[in-house]
C-alpha cells in the first residue's frame, strides 16, 4: 500500500520524547518508516515513553549521519518551513503536500517529509534540498509548533488523503491508461548529481563563478526540483552537461541525444 | 474575531504536560479558551514546560468541577470519540467538526470541543451530552492518539477552516505575493525564443543533429512547458545558452550570471 513509501525524516532532533511523539503519531496515522539524522539521544527511554506502544516504529528507525543518506531514492522531497525565506520556495500547505505525497507514492515513487530541529527547523541548505517547502498555517504571534504536533498534523493530512483515494482508481492506473512510458520520476540523490554537474559546468563555461555564487544554484535547484523530472529527461539533461563540457575543452564528441 | 468563542474542554486529564501540549496545540492555531474539567494535576510545572510559551492559555484557564458547567453557554457541543459506541451518534470527521464550528462561531454561537481522559476518554454519559461525535480517523490497528495531538488535529482544522472564510489573505497567500516579486510567469513568446535559442545551442555544441533530431526538443519542450518558468529564471536559463555559445566558439565572455 502506498503509505509505507512514505518515510518521515527527523533532523538532530534535540529532545529524544519527540521522536518518541513522533512515532506514535505516525503509527496513528498508518505510517512506519522513520529515518533520524544524527539525533541528539537516541535510543532513549523518553521516546520509549512517549511513543506509548509504537516501539516497532522506533526499533526500526534508521538512523543516519546526514541529510543526504535520508533522502537516498526518495523521488519527492517536502520540507517543513515555519519561516519566510528571502529565496521563495514553491510552498504548500499541509493538504496541498498531502495530495502530492499521496500521487507521488501511488504512482511508485518515494516520499520524504522532512522535519528540522526544534527551535532552529532546516537550514536554508537542507531546505534546498527539498522540492517544495511545507508551512503548517500557524498564528503569526505563536507560530512554532511542536515538532511531534507537526508530525501529527501532515501525517494525519496523508491520512485524510489517503481514505479519500481508496477505492478510486489510482493514479498508477490512469497513467497506465494513457501510457505514459517515461514518468519514472528521478530519485533525489540522482538529482543531487546532476546539480553538482550542473555547477561544474556552469563554471567551466564562465557563466558561474565560485567566489561569487549569489543565488543562482537555489534558484536552479529550485527551478528543476519542483518540475518532476523523469528519468529519461534526466538522461537528456545530463548529456547535454556532457557535451557541453567537450565541447567547451575541444574534446571529440559523439552525438548522444535521444 | 470567531475563533474566541471556541472552546477547547478537557475532561480529567492525568498528566499535566498533556494539558500543556493543547495549550500550545490552540495558541498555534489562535484558539484561546480552555476550560479545565477536575484536572488531576493543575496547575503544573509539566504543563508549563510543555506549553513553551503558551502560558497565557494555562493562566486563563478555567477549571470546573464537571463537564455541565464547562458547557455552560455553548450552542455546539463536539466530542472526541476514539470507538464505536453502541448508541449509534452523528459522526463528523475532523473536517466537518471545523466547518461546524466555525459556522456556528460565525452566526455567534459558542462552540465546545470536548477531549476525554487519557485512557478511558469520555464516558457514555459524557457522550451523550454532545451534540455530534468526531473521530480523528486512526489506524484502526493503533487507534489512540495523545491528548494533545488529537487537540492538535481539531484545532488545525479550525484554524484552516477559519482562513478558509476569511476574506483577508491567508499567511500562505501572503507569502505567495512576497514570492511573486520572482515568479511572474514567461510569455508563450519568451518560451518560443528560449526554445529556438535552446535548439541552435544543442546543434552548436552537437547534441542534437538537425538531420536526425528525433524526439529530443518536444521532450524538452515538455519539460521546461510544465515547470511554470518565472521571467527571472528564463534569464538565467538565457544567459546559461548564451555563455555556452560564447564557450564554444572560443569567444571571450563577461560573467552573467544572475
Amino acid at each position: 500500500m502506498s503509505l509505507q513509501n512514505i518515510r518521515v525524516v527527523l533532523v538532530n532532533t534535540s529532545h529524544a520524547g519527540n521522536i518518541g511523539g513522533a512515532a506514535r503519531a505516525m503509527k496513528n496515522m498508518g505510517l512506519s518508516r522513520l529515518v533520524l539524522v544524527d539525533p541528539e539521544d537516541f535510543p532513549s527511554s523518553d521516546a520509549v515513553a512517549r511513543a506509548s506502544g509504537a516501539t516497532d516504529i522506533l526499533d526500526g528507525a534508521q538512523v543516519v549521519a546526514t541529510l543526504e543518506e535520508a533522502l537516498v531514492g526518495c523521488t519527492l522531497v517536502l520540507g517543513t518551513s515555519a519561516r519566510d525565506r528571502r529565496i521563495p520556495w514553491p510552498l504548500l500547505d499541509p493538504r496541498e503536500c498531502a495530495t502530492a505525497s499521496l500521487e507521488q507514492a501511488e504512482q511508485g515513487g518515494e516520499v520524504a517529509l522532512v522535519f528540522g530541529r526544534e527551535y532552529a527547523g532546516l537550514t536554508n541548505g537542507e531546505l534546498q534540498r527539498c522540492h517544495f517547502h511545507v508551512h503548517i498555517p500557524s498564528s503569526p504571534e505563536f507560530s512554532s509548533l511542536n515538532l511531534a504536533a507537526a508530525v501529527q498534523v501532515l501525517t494525519y493530512e496523508v491520512r485524510m488523503a489517503w481514505l479519500a483515494v481508496q477505492g478510486q482508481p489510482t493514479k498508477m492506473e490512469k497513467l497506465e491508461t494513457t501510457a505514459m512510458l517515461d514518468v519514472q520520476p528521478v530519485t533525489a540523490d540522482e538529482l543531487e548529481h546532476y546539480f553538482g554537474h550542473l555547477e561544474q559546468t556552469l563554471i567551466e563555461i564562465g557563466f558561474l563563478d565560485p567566489a561569487k555564487p549569489r543565488h543562482l544554484m537555489p534558484r536552479l535547484r529550485r527551478l528543476y526540483g519542483r518540475s518532476g523530472i523523469s528519468k529519461l529527461e534526466m538522461n537528456i539533461l545530463r548529456g547535454i552537461l556532457t557535451e557541453t563540457q567537450k565541447a567547451v575543452r575541444g574534446e571529440p564528441h559523439e552525438r548522444r541525444q535521444e
